[in-house]
């Protein structure tokens, strides 16, 4: 972009989910790592569990029909578009609702990146290739339901990116 | 403050230490969580190691005379201003080395908190107390030696700390 250097050029990765920690992760982020004195390009990940994680009825989609598979799929694809619209909204209405400028708004470029498989490794390998200069995440497991019983998957990412870290808790819990 | 609002008003606990990871740390937060539309409360804390880590003289302490507990003393308060006084420089150079305008210091008040004891349960202690807005620290353990064998405080911090917490790691490790 014309008139703005590199070193004034941000790449901030938000992890987002179905959970409202990660919507307030991204809220947090959109009122203090966005400024209108840097352009920054926002990237939204949203990682769609892994096959595995439909365990419950695993066995139904292997035995029954491809109307079932059709339909875990279309449940998956549901689930990214929500957790996008919602996480969109919120960058929608940060003008209202958050202490951003205008002027800041317009410099940043939001972009959507969709992963499949465990969240933790996909939000590494993503890291390690895009280099953004921060990642932001909710505290507690990707998901909710079977995937926050499966450990915290910011305290894994947190020790294994190369860029700063920021987790962010629900605010019921402060 | 006249003329900011409560909404504009934040609070930022920094974790310094003797390693060159949390000075990154500071660095990071100056040139992104400083800005010039908010007023912001930068708390330095450092905590001092408890007694028990100055164990290899130990002995020498308990049985010597009180020059030895002295200089032992001495070291720590050693110790206290060298990292203060790091910290400080950090921020003093922050117009040249860091993206930051005037303007936006202008409408920083440091502040310096020191504490005494494990660096985990103080730095814990401290931002219950306080309630900043923000927590940063480095990845590692906090200090050097010994401390840095005891686990990771950030890890630990993280997961009790009701704010967002920021993970800086050495920026050689990027």
């Amino acid at each position: 972009m014309e008139g703005v250097s590199e070193e004034n050029k941000h790449k901030i990765v938000v992890a987002v989910d179905e959970s409202e920690e990660s919507m307030h992760a991204l809220s947090w982020c959109l009122s203090n790592l966005i400024s209108h004195e840097s352009t920054t390009t926002l990237v939204l990940l949203y990682v769609k569990p892994p096959p595995a994680l439909y365990s419950s009825f695993d066995v139904a989609v292997r035995m029954v029909s491809t109307d079932v598979i059709t339909a875990v799929e279309k449940y998956g694809t549901d689930m990214v578009n929500s957790v996008m619209q919602r996480a969109e909204a919120i960058y929608g209405n940060v003008n209202t609702e958050i202490c951003l400028t205008k002027e800041a708004l317009k410099q940043v470029n939001v972009e959507r990146v969709i992963g499949s498989g465990e969240a933790k490794d996909v939000i590494c390998t993503t890291v390690e290739k895009i280099r953004p200069d921060t990642l932001v995440m909710g505290s507690h497991g990707y998901g909710f339901l079977k995937r926050a019983f499966l450990g915290s998957v910011s305290e894994y990412c947190a020790k294994r990116v190369k860029c700063p870290v920021v987790i962010v808790k629900h605010p019921q819990d402060k």
